[in-house]
């Protein structure tokens, strides 16, 4: 894959729109989605598609894995026959855009805790509150949204076009990574969701498991595509690049850096590996896609870290890609699940014990 | 000291012109010079004055640091008397802006290698060449520069003139960090300087020390302010935001890595003081200085990486302080001596061997 | 100080008790204790001299630190003047060896919940229970002993001499660490402690509190002692040893981890000379112990752990110091608070939040 | 596999001998060879069978490596049809011991530098010098030695027999780790090894890689089971030890440590693994083996620290076998290449550049 584009829609924080055709060509879109033009690729195949791009570019990864394995993956497990046919061939092609809305400004790692609400109405639903760091938002043609059904008080699923009334999104300004992806805060007054675009096989929290373990699998290739890009560049910079009359190769603290490096991202590589045969054999825990994420997420943290040092004065600059690419891993580290937050999934899991909440009692010193 | 400017600038990558009467007014500039309208600081108080600032934002202390702990200093000791009458007092109120032009684009750690020619010639000198990295070049009245006297082949230093005829300045974009301070590449094409205006004091690269000794110094101390700055982000965030029901002050993982943090900020405030009573006491090694530069840097890493976890989501957003100071360590890590060619320094003075160049056969295999 | 002994103590876990008059001899037992024969050292002095000893042998730090900071402290600061008199100029001399009794089997960071009873009977108390890794205990004269007082149920102290009937102490085996320090399993069954042995000044838990503050400042100053001395060792060795025809003192990587040693070290130094001073003004809390050494400790490690693979193959033999230092320090990083309980010590001072006890429910998946 | 023995040998550094026949009944010496009563297993096979039986004691799983990975396979490779019938069958089935004597008291990383001489006698060789750190050396029956050719200046290959006169064997002492394995310093005088013990495959450096790459493999192994036995130990003690009220397992910071043990012994599995794949295919480079080696073991000393933290007090005593097995890691880290000489073996694979051996000017300043 070649590069798209200069780094200044990274500096400026833009997204490239003329890339989006592009990355439609190559036919990743729709992910392991079969049927309705989706390629239909195994998780394996998929997962190294996206790690190829994040190679590239982290922000464009991001991109496709939120319209695919989010957005595209929810109406494909979870909507009617109807949904599919209509939303997923547009989205396959990226003719059409899409986002997924989860998260709410108040609660970030405590996701079941959302508050906007779904209020069925004649011949459709009101949605009322607000969504925080959607991914795409500002401009998707699609929005997948989750809301608590009044009624019930269980989690629903809707799909919202564009330009629906009562809908807003605002760009989320000053990220320091990923700030080619549009996150957006989106607020929603008495915005209407038509009967048929309520997404009919999500009725609790539970449905969106599905969803998320599959993401959860494809973000864990995210930070494995990035550090196989700065282990590229970096390797390169050390052969060209001369100090004191030798190749910065040549020097023992620099090699072994980079040793370290190529050691994390072998492992790195076989992880999440590890963790596309499970799902693939139907036995992938909710502890080992947190633990793969997790784990992957470090070592990348650490790769990346080492990288910019390799670099030196010129690794703080966008255009070698590692500062772009060291930058772009800090949301990454954090999203779908903190590294703290899935560490605790995956505690809870081996020892029985949910340590998520503290006694929080004041202290009386 | 306020927020003089939002995280706009910091963000468009812009200088914040109107701030720079505010940080004339804190009467730092100058530093440890004594008259000449500036402000004879102790190198203790110089220091700590340089961390707050950078408790608030990194980049305001590069742009004091390099205008007065490198250019202004230069003048102070190693120019004439007629010199410091004409550049200190403006410069020390900040009515003029200075920098200070030494590294070159092939050589960033192996300094000494600098290319660039002084020729001398009837009434003055032409300087020819080009410098990378230098801080505050887009705008400065007043360049302080360093290069080969094309006769004695030794390092000597003049005094450029912002619209000085063949002097062209490049804004070097796309950084990650210090987005607020303007680095210029600089090419001089036939620049004349006249006699005046040569620093007669600089007639070898060892005369470059006394200023750097206090520069490292300085700098050292950049990275306790922005320690500082992210530690009182932390606390407050960790005692106000809030998950699971309880604040996330209450976590026993938060808890251990604001303690974490706090440790680190105690020993480099510490080591930082002590490198001041050093240099105070005359006793100062360069092996010192390279170990408080590089020990100091190291934590700061550590902490902001800490710092940057506790915020989450929110910490990738240069709204929240955090994420911009993470950022903005990474150039302070690398310049004025990587983290590595410091502890070189180091390691060659308590060792008495140079390890700076391999041997750098290639192998046969 | 010289070698006292040879590290066959150190292998064959023995006590070199022919050392005790040497260490007597050196006039710090007694520490900071003034009058009754006790030298009356500064803080500062006294972690000086605790450090000094751990430079050549930890254990031995630890025997002095048990003998004097804590059980010889205990009697100076709570006991009555009968009992200063008739205790403090022996121990001061080693001619008597004293050992302090707080923690029991079950309970290690939770030291407060501790079972060993005292029951008032005439003419004095009887004491049940039992206590665990006490040092020094299987041959201390005398042994400083907590108990809770069956009819206030706090806690209270009493002094237990050797021989007293009921009293049986068993050596603690098969440590990797100060394996010099002779740790007992003790148990009372029915001792008989006469009425002028009680301690009057301990009455609760809170009036050890006096004790340990002392003892953690002094357990600080061992980690830093212990890494002097890894370093002295490793800087000879790197300077001595050749391998591919040049001293590894000539190796980037080698000298790189020789200078973050001593960055480590010198930054430690400051952080307990910082303590000591803060006790020395009465103004150190108790997050400022716990932060103190849980920090030092931390970076001790690092250093302990850096210069053992300096040493290469030599490394795993306690003949070369270093070795032995590694293996010293483990016990160290846990005593007097684990590294984890001493910085929620630390972070319930500064958040107001205690996190010490989790919610522990059991999860329900 | 149960416990053979209790924590006493490691801790008085003594061999259990009556384990060696319960070691052969294992049919796991002899590895890979095929024929001779040796087992003929797959090299993933062979390297499990070491660390399972390195997740219960590693100094067993080193006494059978060197036995087994690097003797018998040293004979079996390049041995005459005659060696192997006489020596094989009984070594596999531990009737006799073998061991392997390649390193020299003065070089332990450049191992080519070695001096003991052969010197062609009639009928024999007479071999001359010393070796160290030699496993199972003090009671093997048959010792494989390396020596120099005094002709060719070439490594060639001898067997002797351990009551051969003028070989004298001294064991090592005070080992921080692997206790139970006896490494001795071999002093050969004169000692006479007739033509028919000649190992006629060795005739040079180059010949012992073959044996060396197989043991690197299984080395590389060890670190896995001595992590695996920690882990089992660590999650059985958080479950039934109980602080403050609750288990330890349902604390954050327990459950954390935890988890990032348990993604460490994941990812180091795998490259285990990866490393038969590579092996089994023919396609193994020596940097492959070596990146596999050091950073295996990078992350089980991580690994290692964080379980001797969660066991507490508990953790510095060997029968918890978590502190035996911490200390049991830290010559592994080093034997068979160092960490810091593996990563730069790799390291010259991936540039093309030796970095082994400084430059070593002693510095003018």
């Amino acid at each position: 894959m070649q590069f798209f584009f200069s780094s200044q829609y990274w500096e400026k924080a833009k997204f490239p729109f003329h890339v989006i055709p592009k990355l439609g060509a190559l036919r990743i879109a729709g992910g392991t989605i079969k049927d309705y033009g989706c390629p239909g690729l195994s998780i394996t195949g998929s997962a190294i598609a996206v790690a190829e791009v994040a190679r590239v570019d982290a922000s464009c990864s991001t991109f496709i894995l939120v319209h695919s394995s989010l957005a595209m993956l929810t109406i494909a497990l979870c909507g009617s026959e109807a949904q599919k046919q209509k939303y997923l061939p547009s989205l396959a092609q990226l003719q059409t855009v899409a986002c997924w809305a989860l998260t709410e400004p108040d609660y970030g790692s405590d996701a079941s805790a959302l508050k906007t609400t779904a209020t069925k109405v004649e011949g459709g639903w009101i949605l009322e509150g607000q969504k925080r760091w959607i991914g795409n938002s500002t401009f998707a043609d699609v929005l997948v949204v989750f809301a608590r059904n009044a009624s019930t008080n269980q989690i629903n699923g809707f799909i919202i076009k564009k330009d629906a009334p009562g809908l807003t999104v605002t760009k989320i300004e000053n990220k320091i990574g990923l700030r080619i992806v549009q996150n957006g805060d989106i607020v929603m007054r008495k915005v209407f969701v038509p009967d048929e675009d309520r997404i009919a096989g999500v009725n609790s929290f539970q449905d969106t498991n599905k969803v998320l373990a599959v993401s959860r699998v494809m973000v864990a290739w995210q930070p494995i595509g990035i550090s196989m890009g700065i282990y590229d560049m970096c390797h390169r910079y050390l052969m060209e690049r001369k100090q004191f009359g030798a190749p910065l190769a040549a020097f023992q603290i620099s090699q072994q850096k980079l040793v370290q490096m190529l050691g994390n991202i072998q492992a790195m590589i076989l992880v999440g590996w590890r963790l596309c045969k499970l799902y693939e054999s139907g036995k992938m825990t909710p502890g080992q896609a947190s633990l793969g994420k997790s784990w992957i997420t470090l070592r990348a943290r650490e790769t990346a870290a080492l990288g910019r040092e390799l670099l030196g004065g010129n690794g703080i600059l966008a255009d070698f890609l590692v500062a772009k690419a060291f930058c772009d891993l800090e949301p990454i580290y954090t999203y779908e699940g903190t590294y703290d937050i899935n560490t605790l999934v995956t505690g809870r899991e081996v020892t029985g014990f949910a340590s998520f909440k503290p006694v929080a009692q004041r202290s009386r010193l």
